[in-house]
């Protein structure tokens, strides 16, 4: 498992006054780009380099608080599952200041040729920079 | 049941060449908004005016096909539950030049007390506005 | 010169309860996206057939008054100035429930070979698409 | 001069494969926050708690060269000019892999009461906290 803080951005909140909830999604995109660091060149060089990606297949979110302006994200991050050819994020997101769950989130991906919008095995060596991230 | 168009972006592709799946949330609430166009002054009014608002407690989607610059969403929305203080929007994303469809979603929100970030019991003008869009 | 209306979305506004500045620049790109309206496939067919896009070099912007959730923008654009590679984009932001003028902004962009990131000189069909919306 | 790392994100790219020019002015907010930082509270408290804000009536940039996925921009930010109401931002945007200059931008704020938005006098805690960024 790994963590980011996240300081909420002054352009992030809607005109309800808290985070949108869309963004939640970015905040825990950017957390899983950080479970892909064991690959060489890390997830900006699987996505420019060999054109392999992870889009979203399904995503499962649960939001239990709310996060302001002026609040940091921690953002926790790990697998749940590896597949052939699929990768099962989770994901805690915590307001730092007080330690409150602000949302879960399961995000299912699959491996893809973003060339040919095909999906692919798993690269071995992707495969094993995961693995470690895998959830008991 | 409610449908708008809208065309993707320039700005809303990511950096492996679709659509950012988080947009998928924010091209549905685009929707969802138009929802609310019964109450008087729509949901801006709701927002602005009577400080109650709808956040997402719950989601789950699907993506199905990807999204790219250049594509039009074809965003349909309808309500499947409506709860005491509950209501389950539900939304099909359809790229509108095969009709080949994108994204399912499911957006459950709980009528809120925007100052007090406290529940409420759906107003009833609120409840009526929102009937006929109840999926049979 | 065009004009669009845009209506400022839920989540368009910042902490401060206006629309982020920022967010004008991707106004003005929405309508700027319609002077191309002539040339064959449109700004999409440039930027994902052709691959030329028109990256801005410069800009000016002068903020007049506040947009909030509730708003439409009208979005007027011209185009101030061809040169041998470059474009110069002017637009007015009017707020379009009073008439207000929200913004004034000038635009510089030079038309580039995306793959090589290099300056092009404006194509005859592009140059020809474009000269209609010259401001006197 | 305050300076802040900032790693580009997968979806602030768009369709021509670079960073959208919009999201400079982002990057740049970041930046302008923590010149702030000497205020107690910092500029969150400053907005949630006085209800004052800096925004912007006036930009200029000029952008140089690109940024792209896998680049990490590094923001300089300092002070050109601080007058009764008005506070002039100046930064300068450099790609860190190789100090190439990407963008510099002006940013002309007032300081405004954000319940009237109205200007206001800079407050001396704000402008003592500001003046040791001021530029030579």
């Amino acid at each position: 498992v790994i963590a980011i803080d996240r300081a909420v951005r002054f352009e992030e909140v809607d005109a309800a006054g808290i985070v949108f909830f869309a963004h939640f999604y970015a905040y825990c995109h950017e957390a899983m780009e950080r479970l892909f660091d064991g690959v060489p060149g890390g997830y900006v060089g699987l996505i420019t380099k060999r054109k392999i990606g992870f889009p979203a297949v399904h995503t499962e979110a649960d939001f239990k608080a709310p996060l302001r302006y002026g609040d940091t994200a921690r953002i926790e991050a790990g697998i749940a599952k590896l597949g052939e050819t699929s990768c099962n994020m989770r994901y805690r997101v915590v307001r730092a200041r007080d330690a409150v769950l602000a949302a879960t989130i399961e995000h299912v991906t699959v491996a893809s040729d973003l060339v040919q919008m095909t999906k692919l095995r798993l690269p071995d060596d992707v495969r094993a920079a995961l693995a470690p991230h895998l959830l008991a």
